[in-house]
C-alpha cells in the first residue's frame, strides 16, 4: 500500500516521464491511487474479519482511529481528484485553486499512512512477541524495528522528492514539443507543486522547463539507446 | 515538546511578527528550538532513569528507535542551524543553498517527532491498561485516542502553515519599512520556504510582500488598539 501510494506521488517527479503526455500521467497517477485504495479496502476488510473470527473488538486502538481517518480523507481526496482534475468539466481557475490543497492533502495523508503503519507495527510486536517478549529484543523485534525505521526514511525521501521545485514536471507548452505528432494537448491547469497558486511560480516553471526540455532530449536519446 | 517545536516552526509565519527585525525572529526561532532540545534531553534522561529503576530494558522498541533517530537529526539540525544561520560567518550563497534543506529537515523531524509520540502513546496504552484492558475501550483509552488524533490534526495544521507561500515572511527590504527607526538590517539571505532556491521565488516574495506590508499596517493599527 505504502509503495503504491508513494509511486502515485512521485510519478510526476521522474524526469523520464516528462516526455509522456499530461493526460497519460494523470491516468497513471489516478490508476495507482485507485490500486492503493483497493488495497486499503481489502486490508480493512481482512482486519475486521480477523477481529470478528478471533473475537477481538474492532476500532479500539489509536492505530485504527488514525488509519480510519486516513482512509476517509483518502476517499475524499480520490473522489475530488477524479471530479476536478480528471473529468474535463472543472474550469482551469478551480483546478489552479484546488491544486495546492490536493498536493498538501496527498502528502499529509501519505505521512499519516506511515504513522498508521508505525503504530500498527508497535501494536503487533507487543501482542505477538510473548516468549521471549518484545522487551527482550529477540531477532524478530530487531528486524521489524529496522523495517519501521526504513519506513520513516522511505517516507522522508518521498517527501523530499515531492517538495523539490527542480524536480517538478515542466509545463505543458514544452511537453508539447516532446510529444509525438498527432496527440492533442488536454489542458493547461497549474502543475502540481507544494507551493502552487502564485503567478511567479509559473514563471519559475517556465525557466526550469527550459533546462528540463534539454534534459528530456538527453533522456529521450538515452531511452532509445537502452530500449534497443 | 511538540508545542515548543511547532512554535519554533510557525514563528516566521505569523503576520504580527513580520514587523520584528529578522535577527530578533532568528533569536526567537533558535531560542524555542533550544528549549525544545532541552525538553527532549530531560525526557530522555527521565525515560532511561525510569527504565533502570524498574529494570525495563532500554532502547528495545520501535518507539525508542524512531525517537532516538529524531533526536540525533534534531541535534544536527540545531548545530548546523546555529553555525550557518545564526553566526555571522557563513556566506549568503551557503545560507541560500542550505535553507531549503534546513526547512525540509525541520518539517520532517517535526513529523517524525509526532510519529514517535503516536507509537509511544500506543505502547503506553497497551502496557498501562490491564483491567479493563485497552481492547475493552475504557474511558481512558478513548480519551487518549482522541489526544493522539488531535496530535495528528495539529501536526497537519502546522505543516499547512509552514508550506503556504502567502504566509511567508516578506523579505527584508520591506520589513525595513516596518522596523522602528534606529535598527540596522542584518543580512539578506534567502527567506525560509519549503521550495526555496529559485530566482522566481524571490520575485514572488516581492509581490506577496506588497500585500503583506499593507496587511502589517492593518495588524499594527489593530495591535495598537488592542493593547491600549
Amino acid at each position: 500500500l505504502v509503495s503504491v501510494l508513494s509511486s502515485a506521488i512521485v510519478v510526476y517527479r521522474l524526469p523520464w516521464t516528462w516526455k509522456c503526455s499530461k493526460l497519460l500521467m494523470k491516468f497513471i497517477h489516478a490508476g495507482l491511487n485507485t490500486i492503493a485504495m483497493i488495497l486499503a479496502i481489502v486490508s480493512m476488510v481482512a482486519v475486521f474479519e480477523y477481529h470478528n473470527i478471533r473475537s477481538i473488538p474492532n476500532m479500539y486502538s489509536l492505530h485504527s482511529w488514525i488509519g480510519l481517518t486516513a482512509v476517509i480523507f483518502y476517499s475524499l481526496q480520490l473522489f475530488l481528484g477524479f471530479a476536478v482534475f480528471l473529468l474535463p468539466f472543472a474550469p482551469v481557475s478551480l483546478r489552479a485553486a484546488l491544486m495546492p490543497i490536493h498536493v498538501y492533502s496527498g502528502l499529509t495523508i501519505f505521512a499519516t499512512v506511515i504513522a498508521t503503519a508505525l503504530t500498527g507495527i508497535t501494536e503487533k510486536l507487543i501482542f505477538s512477541l510473548k516468549n521471549p517478549s518484545y522487551s527482550a529484543s529477540p531477532p524478530e523485534a530487531t528486524f521489524v524495528n529496522c523495517l519501521g525505521l526504513l519506513l520513516v526514511i522511505f517516507g522522508a525521501l518521498i517527501l523530499w522528492m515531492a517538495s523539490r521545485p527542480h524536480w517538478k514536471r515542466p509545463p505543458e507548452e514544452n511537453a508539447k514539443l516532446l510529444r509525438p505528432i498527432g496527440e492533442t494537448p488536454e489542458g493547461t491547469e497549474a502543475e502540481s507543486t507544494m507551493t502552487d497558486g502564485s503567478n511567479a511560480d509559473k514563471s519559475e516553471l517556465r525557466i526550469s522547463s527550459e533546462a528540463a526540455r534539454k534534459q528530456n532530449l538527453k533522456v529521450d536519446e538515452a531511452g532509445q539507446r537502452s530500449t534497443m
